[in-house]
């Protein structure tokens, strides 16, 4: 079954609203086995709408609208759909009814606009609003089924949930798998998984590269759910195997969360020297629910001063190497492990930019110390591209990548 | 001018990624007087992306297109542009070397996959991508403009800003402002401002609640430059007016980098003690190039230890009070001030969920103390509402929103 999603409102186009609903319902649509085809989004236009209902019913099976069902003015989907199926618009009396009982339970009063809402094309059926005030549609255009429904997210989500899901086909005929990587670029992993992502091939496999990650996207299509589940349960391991320790986690899983995992397995804590990171590794492990059996705390230590008072850096040491060095690494590795007495300590120490590189010590040189028990301590250097803001992220995710890799082998 | 966005990628379609470029181009096409008629999103489809291409060019004088520029197979923008072109792909020299170079320069190797992306179709030319591999393609089917830039935002960001607004029309007939507030929720803002933004006034107001903030959005059209920039600038006057110290900043200026260059006026320093926030506020008073002249570090006390230890809370106060308290708060503050000898310091404790909380303190429940010169010293208690992101979030923000009203008196 192939579907399309259509996401009507001057707010979208305009760009002062992000269109949240699109990207949310090709997830539901995903899971019940139906291919999203294509989003589309116009302006508050009855012509454009209509227009694109037209196009849009001449190649899907199924059609999902977003918007434009309010009491204003500029609501015209009830409108463009009328257009596009050459149908007259009449009052549903239940509508009426149902908005009209809305307001009352509310001691408000109802306004002629609202009545608006009311109004179904001859031949569509109204559905219920338990959020709010617009019914949605339900109609048989051509060989499509077109469903409207309104636009805030939460009367969108609550509606699709309540009236749409139930008559949706619920074979899953598609399933999914992300698997998240960190270390290799997407030109790397690309040629690692050549074959896996050959045009044509089922499962489909992909790659996007987004906040630091590269991530692998497997859809597999199946006769049946178990087929569909067993070809992206083999390409995910194929994947899993042939990226090694570039794996990192699936779906909906953070390095945070993962790091966190293998601490709260291991029953061991960690904490956190941060320089140029200023927070960012500390603020990603706390956001992970009940990080504080295992993160007892960090230091920013972004002033020199701070590197030798709070994590006992010496002045010496910061004299004759300068802040961003291999034992300033070390050092505050270590002290912040002594500090926090935890069996594991980070440490983040470079050169975020714009300004401040030079020709030794170019912007986006990082270095990254760990210590760990037994006497374990160790210092990556790497080099990083693009903004400050970039350079602080793929440093924080090296960081705890370097510490889960530590881990796993210790 | 009328143009059409279309977005391409499997992760957009499948709703694993959203799409934020379309509306962050809307909004810039808007500036320069440009209306866009509709977005489109499809999927790894050489066809649907040519068939998608096609009939934007048919109807629109300016089309842009984001995604499928990278070096992996299911990167088909380029050969998909090429076939609604009726063209050749062929190697461009320029781009091939401007690839190796962003590869020497970062001792990385070029893969053979990387050369692929230095195709463009007879009749397009390249642009230059400064933050990445893939180039952009300029191109002219039928009377329509085109350009294609890449998908990660910040790469997209970057070529649109260098290489395609200096060709576009820039009839100023549009002026924007955008104005932020800390403090107020939305319906509050919406009652203060509402004679403002009643429907077909000139300029046209607009509320947006996004990330802990509630921004308002002034667009104001006129038959010059000078009487749309004229009829904005009276209402930003008069929305500032009417909101007062909930106004903190506008446009692309951020609650840290308004407090940042608070401090800068003032040659003032500060430091941080996080609890609960766990590194978020030193994370973004970090995000500004140059913070280092005024943010000298915090501690992240996560434990009660840390809070002992580090930041010299007592052993008592904690048995007494409870980490998430008064008492505890001001003496995280006037620890963090001492310990960094900064002018001013900030501390955040509190439950922000979802386990931990209680009757007495409930999740949402956040202490912000305040430490500075001549012996100012200050606890606020709030209580935020939303998940354990959004909470931490709003009490990072009311953090240095209450620190820059301080300044302000002081």
């Amino acid at each position: 079954m192939q579907s399309v999603i259509l996401s009507c409102g001057d707010e979208l186009t305009s760009g002062a609203t992000l269109d949240t609903n699109s990207a949310w319902l090709s997830q539901h649509l995903a899971d019940r086995g139906i291919e999203v085809l294509r989003h589309e989004t116009v302006g508050d236009s009855e012509e454009l709408i209509a227009e694109s209902i037209s196009r849009a019913t001449g190649v899907a099976e199924l059609l999902i609208i977003t918007g434009g069902l309010g009491p204003t003015r500029d609501d015209l989907t009830r409108q463009a759909l009328a257009r596009a199926m050459g149908a007259t618009l009449e009052e549903d009396p239940q509508s009426l009814q149902q908005i009209a009982t809305w307001f009352t339970a509310r001691d408000r009063v109802m306004t002629a606009s609202n009545r608006m809402q009311a109004l179904v094309p001859k031949g569509a059926s109204a559905i219920e609003n338990h959020c709010g005030t617009a019914p949605g549609l339900s109609a048989i255009v051509g060989r499509c089924q077109v469903y409207v429904l309104p636009g805030p997210p939460h009367e969108m989500i609550d509606m699709f949930t309540r009236s749409v899901c139930p008559h949706l086909a619920t074979a899953g005929l598609i399933a999914r798998r992300v698997i998240h990587t960190f270390g290799a670029g997407e030109s790397h992993i690309g040629e690692v998984l050549g074959d896996l992502m050959a045009r044509g091939r089922n499962p489909r496999v992909g790659t996007t590269a987004s906040g630091g990650l590269v991530s692998v996207r497997i859809l597999a299509h199946g006769g049946r759910t178990e087929v569909a589940q067993a070809l992206a349960d083999a390409d995910e391991q194929e994947v899993r195997t042939r990226l090694g320790d570039l794996v990192f986690g699936g779906d909906d899983e953070t390095m945070a969360l993962v790091l966190g995992r293998q601490l709260q397995a291991a029953r061991q804590s960690v904490a956190v020297a941060e320089s140029c990171t200023g927070g960012m590794i500390g603020e990603m492990l706390t956001a992970i629910a009940g990080s504080s059996e295992y993160f007892l705390g960090g230091v920013v230590a972004y002033a020199n001063q701070a590197k030798t008072e709070l994590l006992g850096v010496s002045k010496e040491l910061l004299a004759a190497h300068g802040a961003v060095s291999e034992p300033v690494a070390q050092a505050m590795a270590e002290g912040a492990r002594t500090r926090f007495r935890s069996d594991w300590a980070l440490s983040v120490t470079g050169i975020a930019g714009p300004g401040g590189g030079s020709a030794d010590k170019p912007v986006g040189l990082v270095y990254i110390g760990l210590a760990g028990p037994d006497g374990y301590s160790m210092v990556h250097k790497s080099s990083f591209p693009g903004s400050r803001q970039q350079i602080r992220l793929r440093a924080a995710l090296a960081a705890m990548n370097h510490l889960r890799l530590a881990m796993k082998k210790s």
